[in-house]
């Protein structure tokens, strides 16, 4: 047996495909999408080289852990949980154990797993921040973000949905069912999910006309069923007029629809109300909520191929993809 | 200063105190359940021997890790990730990290997780095991399970929902409510949570003189939302009476009853259904729930105070520590 040509590596197959290394593992895993122009390049390779996927897939010939920290800010948002749950699959198809770390929303402690996680010499990070500030201490090891914007970090590479298309097609169906007098009930941090889905709203106000009215921008903190509920309840005692309410998540929408039928308010009738993210509460809630779906899968795919990417030492272009989003019709609007 | 006296441990402390290690934590930490005698006791001897708990937070002077690894079987399910948010908090506040494992229901991802956090050097394990099979292979490190007890294995520490007396609740609670033909959704597989509330269930027909009808006992795999919808589908099809549904859990009690309401029942006029957790989606669904209230944050801390003990050394009774549940109506029952 030629010794020389078992040491080819999943990296060298890669560039000798023309492939990413993840498409390079997707299809030794079988597993994920690829075309069969793609695998039969992969396959002749590897069999030309007689490549040994099973010790790859081990890590015995590398000095990666073949592990990969996942950080994420509420593990009982059904949101972030479908996305993790994803990410997890994924990375175990590629050989992976993804370890997951849960911080409640606390920059302390997503500080803490961030160390603990390196010091176990994980290969890379997948981090759902909840973060406003970039401190550059995720410069240690291979990181890409999910669905929140570092500020201020034009290094970082980040998978979002199109947060600003989401916010537009929201307040856009709004408008189109008659509401002239819609609120938004954001994020008071600055995070950049609320902020595009706030640019997107402003957008459709703009495209037909409708001035933007600041008393009808309401900020909360935390983002929640309740807050979002007691700043209705707050609206309506404030005698504020509105006729539509854009929530920019699920459980604040159904915080909002309860709000106002406690009132005396009639949904959609009075007020038409919209969500975002379409996790099962939004479907099964007594009044099912119209919102904006995000595609976990892809949000997860695109981060896990460029994870691999950047563990195998290739070349990443720093920027935020964009995964499209799309609305989803129910009876709140 | 006397050197002697800073060399004091956690443990020495809880030995002295005659409380356990886990309290000593709690009372350095100000978290959790603990008698002003037992704060008294500790911090006396914290006092006396100038004990800094603080460097042992940080795992400084032992060869602790100070992180635990946590397998649960699905992050999505809101049961599973309320509790590993809670194990997660109170874990944290001990100066522990946790690294959360998603097996996906899958005996193999559960095996190869279990190995690659011990080859992490986790201090020990809480584990919310699908598996229904002892292997033994969990004895490696201290490992306190959650909600599932291992079959066949007398050397287990587990904490559990008192299923039995849930299932005995909810039946009880139908048959009050005059059903007289009550099925179960139950799991196919061997699981003790399932099979300890089918029990109940038996328990609440023999004390108010119903018959058990095998016809009624469906067990299905998964459990989950739509196989519940398509067994109440496949019962209405074959004919059977029923007047009442227990779903063993409420993700299960919602698919019955929109496959009941699809099929032109009335719930709870016509069908009566109660279902097992208390989720948010058992509240906030178009029909309120009536389930059986686990007690998340008692399992929790049950389960972090036992493993913390057994990390400690200290001397833990093998058995299965069981946590109340309670009915909460609603209007499906």
């Amino acid at each position: 047996m030629n010794r020389e040509k078992e040491k080819i590596s999943i990296k060298q197959i890669a560039e000798l495909a023309k492939v990413s290394v993840a498409t390079v593992s997707r299809v030794i895993n079988q597993k994920g999408r690829f075309s069969s122009e793609t695998e039969k390049k992969v396959l002749d390779i590897i069999e030309r080289y007689n490549y040994k996927p099973s010790m790859i897939a081990r890590g015995l010939r590398t000095n990666e852990s073949k592990t990969v920290g996942i950080i994420m800010p509420d593990i009982t948002n059904e949101f972030f949980s479908s996305i993790v749950r994803e990410l997890e699959i994924q990375l175990f198809s590629l050989g992976y154990t993804a370890f997951i770390c849960n911080t409640d929303e606390s920059e302390e402690t997503e500080k803490k797993y961030y160390w603990d996680l390196l010091s176990k010499a994980v290969d890379g990070f997948i981090c759902i921040s909840g973060r406003v500030k970039n401190e550059q201490d995720f410069d240690l090891a291979p990181t890409v973000f999910i669905d929140r914007e570092i500020q201020n970090n034009d290094k970082s590479i980040v998978v979002a949905s199109d947060n600003y298309e989401g916010g537009y097609l929201a307040t856009s169906e709004m408008i189109r069912s008659g509401c002239k007098k819609i609120a938004i009930l954001m994020d008071k941090r600055s995070i950049s999910t609320s902020n595009d889905r706030y640019s997107g709203y402003k957008k459709a106000l703009k495209k037909f006309g409708i001035e933007l009215d600041k008393k009808l921008v309401r900020k909360v903190y935390p983002i929640n069923y309740s807050t979002a509920k007691s700043e209705v309840e707050k609206m309506i005692k404030e005698k504020i007029e509105f006729d539509g309410i854009f929530a920019i998540t699920d459980w604040m929408a159904l915080g909002v629809t309860d709000a106002l039928r406690n009132e005396g308010y009639k949904v959609p009738q009075n007020v038409k109300v919209v969500g975002f993210d379409n996790i099962s509460i939004s479907k099964f809630s007594s009044l099912p909520i119209t919102t904006i779906s995000q595609n976990v899968e892809l949000l997860a795919q695109k981060s896990v191929e460029l994870l691999m990417d950047l563990i195998a030492g290739e070349k990443v272009q720093r920027k935020t993809y964009i995964i499209p989003v799309s609305l989803v019709k129910r009876e709140s609007c």
